[in-house]
C-alpha cells in the first residue's frame, strides 16, 4: 500500500488514453494548466495510434487540434500534445490521468511498470471493475498494485459530450491523501464542472460501477409502466443497497460520498437515462432477453448493468447475503434466470 | 412539549378528512383493522359534508362505499363509516389521522381542543406549512401545540391515485415515540405500500414541503433543456441545501432521514413529475411570470414550491445565509426577482 505523496512545484500532466472522455478531459486540463504557475504548461497525452483516411490520428490532432474520431467538433489546445508511444508520453509526467477502456488497463500498467516519474500520483477515471475471485476489485486498485502509485478516482453524473458542450455538471473525486484531491480538482475544475471532493476512493468508485445494476431495476419498472412513485421507490432501495453493499465490503466507505456527484446524482443520471434503462425497459415490453437485445441494439456490446449483476449476485450468494440486497438479486434473476419482470415486488418486500 | 404516549387494548381509528388522498389512506386503515386484534373493526372518517346532485356525501359514502366525488371508482371497505360532525367522529378516537388541507387544519384542531379521547395520539398527513415570525411550523407541531397529543407525521413519494391502484411504493413516518411509529405503521402498511419508520418527526415532514422547491429549480433545468447531468447536479444541490437548512433549524433532524423516502425518492419524483416542475419549465419556455402561469394552468391555485422558496428565503435573507443556500437563492430570485433562469448557474458556483 502507498504510504507517501509529493506535489512538485511544477507538475507536468500526462493523459492516458484519447477516446470521447478521454479527449474531453484533455481539453479541460490543456486550458487549466496554462491558468496555473504550479502546472507546466504541456500536456502530453497518449493516444493508441490508428490511421484515419490513412492519416494518423496523432498526426491529425497535433496539426488539427482535433480529434476528429471521437470528438470531432470540439477544439483541442495546441498545448496538449499527441504522442503515439505510451513511454515517451508518461515518463516525465507526475501526474497520470487514466482514462482508457478497462479491459486495457492491466496491459498499460504493466508496461508503465517500473518507468513512471518518482514522484507520479495518478487519478483514474477507467469505468467498471475486474473481477477477482474474492470480488470486486476497483481500477484504482489495480493502478495501485501494479504501479504502486497513490491513486485518486473519479466518478459522476458526467456524460462525456455534455461537459464538451460546457453544460453545467458536477462530478466527484475520491483521495486517500487530501493533497492528492486538491491537486487534481484543481487540474480538473472548470466553472461548468464542479467538482467535490471526498476522503474515499472506493466509495466514489464503486458507485459508479453499482450504478448500473440499479439502472436496470429503473428500466423494468419503465417497462411495467408502475409510475413515478414505484420507480423513486425502486431507485431509493437501489441507492441503500448500493450504500450497504459498498460499506460492508469496502471499510472506510463514507456515508458522504453517496450525497456527491458520483452517488446520488450518478443515480438519477443512469436511471433516468443511459443504455443500462432502455434496454432493461426492451426486455420487459418485447419479453426479449438481455443477450438478444444487446445484440439487436449494441452491436453485441455487452451492457455493465447486467454484468455488474452478476458479480454481485456472485459475492452474495457465496456470502449467504442475498436476502440483504433484495433488490440486486431481484434485478439478478430477472436478468439471468428468467425471473417474470413483475416478481420484482414480491422479491423485495 | 408531549412526553408520554400509550398504546391502548383496542385502538379505535378514525380519520380527519375525506378528500382524495384520506380517502385512499381510509381504504388501507379500514382494511387494516380487520386483519389485527389491536385495533377497534370500525373506523370513523370525519367527512366534510357537501351535497352531490342533491345528495349528502356522507350518505354516498355509507351506501354506495365510494367516495364519488374524491376518489371515484375505488370501493371503500365497509367498515369504514362516513360522519359528518367532527366530534362525534373523533370522540371516542385514540388513533387520529389528520389528512386535511392545510388551511382548515388550525381551525379543526381548535375546535378538538380539550375534546379528545385522553389517549388519543396522532399522525399528520397534512402537506404544507405554517409561516409564524420564527420561520417555518411544520404542521406536526400545530397538532401537538394545540391539542397536546404525540405527533408522528407520514410523507413520501405518494401520489395518492398510484397507491389507490395499488401500484408499489413507499412512504415514511417519522416519530418521537418509538410505539407510536409502530402502531401507525401497522395501521397504515401494505403489501404495495411499504413504511419506513424513522425517530425524526420534522425532518419527514419538512422534506416533504422543501422538496417542492428543488421541484422548481429541475423544471427551470428542463426549461433551458440542459441535459440529464446538469438537472441531476441541480437535484443534488438541492437535496443537499434541503438537508442542510432541515438539520441547521431543527435539531435532531437525522442523516438517515435523508435516504428515507421522504427524502431522495419524494425530491425524485416531485423532479420528474409534478405540477412545480412543470410550471417552472413553462415560465423558462414562455418568458410568462409564475403568477400568470398559475392563473392560466391552475385556475389560479398557488404553488406549493414558489410559496415555500419565499419562505425561504425570508429565512436565510433574516439570518444572513443565502450564500450557503445558493441554489434556494437563486430559485426565488428567478420566481421573485426576474433574475433570467439562466443565471442559475452564476449563482451557484
Amino acid at each position: 500500500m502507498v504510504k507517501e505523496i509529493e506535489i512538485v512545484s511544477e507538475e507536468r500532466v500526462a493523459v492516458i488514453g484519447s477516446g470521447n472522455w478521454g479527449t474531453v478531459v484533455a481539453r479541460i486540463v490543456g486550458r487549466n494548466v496554462k491558468r496555473y504557475a504550479d502546472f507546466h504548461p504541456e500536456v502530453k497525452m497518449w493516444v493508441f495510434e490508428e490511421l484515419i483516411k490513412g492519416r494518423k490520428l496523432t498526426e491529425i490532432i497535433n496539426q488539427q487540434h482535433e480529434n476528429v474520431k471521437y470528438l470531432p467538433g470540439f477544439k483541442i489546445p495546441e498545448n496538449v500534445v499527441a504522442v503515439p508511444d505510451l513511454l515517451d508520453a508518461t515518463r516525465d509526467a507526475t501526474s497520470l490521468i487514466f482514462v482508457v477502456p478497462h479491459q486495457f488497463l492491466h496491459d498499460i500498467c504493466n508496461q508503465l511498470k517500473g518507468r513512471t516519474h518518482p514522484k507520479a500520483k495518478a487519478i483514474s477515471l477507467v469505468k467498471g471493475f475486474n473481477t477477482t475471485d474474492s470480488g470486486i476489485q476497483p481500477m484504482s486498485q489495480v493502478i495501485e498494485d501494479i504501479l504502486q502509485l497513490p491513486v485518486c478516482t473519479l466518478s459522476g453524473a458526467n456524460i462525456a459530450n455534455e461537459i464538451a458542450e460546457e453544460r453545467f455538471s458536477e462530478t466527484t473525486i475520491g483521495y486517500k491523501f487530501r493533497e492528492e484531491g486538491e491537486l487534481f480538482k484543481k487540474l480538473l475544475e472548470t466553472h461548468y464542472f464542479r467538482i467535490g471532493i471526498v476522503n474515499d476512493v472506493v466509495g466514489v468508485e464503486l458507485c459508479g460501477a453499482l450504478k448500473n445494476v440499479i439502472a436496470v431495476g429503473a428500466g423494468i419498472i419503465d417497462g411495467l409502466k408502475m409510475g413515478d412513485n414505484t420507480k423513486a421507490a425502486i431507485i431509493r432501495i437501489g441507492v441503500l443497497e448500493m450504500k450497504s453493499f459498498i460499506q460492508r465490503f469496502y471499510k472506510g466507505a463514507k456515508d458522504e460520498t453517496f450525497f456527491q456527484s458520483c452517488g446520488l446524482a450518478d443515480v438519477i443520471t443512469s436511471c433516468y437515462g443511459g443504455r443500462n434503462r432502455r434496454i432493461a425497459e426492451a426486455h420487459v415490453v418485447t419479453g426479449k432477453s438481455f443477450e438478444q437485445l444487446e445484440k439487436e441494439l449494441l452491436n453485441g456490446q455487452k451492457l455493465q448493468g447486467p454484468l455488474t449483476a452478476k458479480e454481485l449476485n456472485r459475492v452474495l450468494s457465496h456470502k449467504g447475503l442475498e436476502d440483504e440486497y433484495k433488490l440486486f438479486t431481484a434485478i439478478y434473476r430477472i436478468v439471468y434466470e428468467g425471473l417474470p419482470p413483475r416478481k420484482i415486488f414480491d422479491q423485495i418486500v
